[in-house]
């Protein structure tokens, strides 16, 4: 495993869960953006103070997510974050969503790839990336 | 049913479910606020408006729920909202989720009292409510 | 536009929103389950009663959106739902939000392609669309 | 601070937050799920396990919080849960969620009140608790 990848455990609680008695499909963009921000945060990355000292913020323009297997009830999963391509303006994370079986080892749950975008948070309108957060970003790549 | 007491009704989908397969108690209160925001709609008041020209926007202060029977997916609910008593900085709704069952007539699901504050946008420190807006609800009260 | 088109209209509540002051992203799959639901429904596809009747339920194995514009508090949206594809274990749904602009008419928010696949519901394996839901499915392709 | 409190950290994320910029209220209810949830896990009750083996399950039955000041964006909660009433059928639990100002020590947000039932998972009706969870409660009561 790459140390480009980044994971986040995520607990499945009541909240996660629908009537079909497992996580509703939804709720894996937030486990998803959990994994995100944390990942950011660990490059040092704050979203809230970035959006004080610069005006803007990421926005998610795309989510693309295969459901491939149900997380249950008190699962504990690992969720992935992988950047893999960033321009000025954009930036693509490949994400995933394991439960670890300790029979057959880890399980693959969902896969998702997100596009995020830079906006002037005012305007939502796209603007560049700052230069030292591509910089922070790209020594990752 | 006294005219003071506006109802709105609520479809349950599989976003309001849990894996006990019921409507997860948390989401009684966006139920119950939807029902607020529709009551306020149909009294003239829009929300997002009076933020933009007041700089203050309503927020809950308490809410205190009782859950008395689950609902399902697919239940058509009807929620109610009463405004109970208002003063200059804040007011109380009295608040039901109901289902109509054709043998035995509506059935009382969740009773709720949620408190509400005015405050500004910007500090979130308790004001007064603008005057025209209490005018506005206390003619209804 | 076609009568093969569903419009479903939902309106956009603080439950919606984030810190952003837009719509969550993840909260447009909310919106477009419960177009397909009511969809469905108009079919006279009621999903609680086919699990019932069948042991079988829809589940999302898919799903890619693209976020083009923001909603706001208030805003009123029309969410559509279009039968795209249709096989004996899975369909595919093509959805939009839309919001309409006074002047420049409608705006479109975001758009969807929706995988759906038929499991039992309590081995969550795929199995074969019940052949009557086919029917009527295909009839309104 | 007495052994009797169990505390869980709670980071806030885009998800959890509205428009105001604020936390939507609705969402203590989740974060206080979440430290009910590791307490009982921490006490050995498994919540997924115990209705495989005695057919009932936990639910809320009512809710009283108390909105005191708002949590932001990126803000580390410290959420408690402490048991401060049981019988054979329900038990009260007292909750806080808690953000560590650097320079004032811990600010208080929201304080709960939750009341547990136990219930047939099937039929949803009152049971008595299983004598042997109420046995792990009292001890740590």
């Amino acid at each position: 495993m790459s140390e480009r990848v980044f994971h986040w455990p995520v607990r499945v609680y009541w909240e996660d869960t629908d009537a079909g008695g497992i996580v509703f499909y939804a709720n894996y963009l937030k486990f998803f953006e959990r994994a995100r921000t944390e990942w950011l945060r660990h490059l040092g990355v704050n979203q809230h103070a970035l959006r004080d000292s610069t005006g803007g913020m990421f926005v998610v323009s795309t989510s693309q997510l295969n459901y491939l297997r149900p997380a249950r009830l008190d699962d504990m999963l690992t969720v992935s974050a992988e950047l893999t391509q960033i321009s000025r303006a954009s930036m693509t994370i490949t994400q995933t969503a394991q439960r670890m079986d300790e029979t057959t080892g880890p399980v693959t749950l969902c896969v998702g790839t997100i596009g995020i975008a830079w906006v002037n948070a005012q305007t939502l309108r796209p603007e560049r990336i700052p230069p030292h957060v591509v910089s922070v970003l790209q020594d990752r790549h």
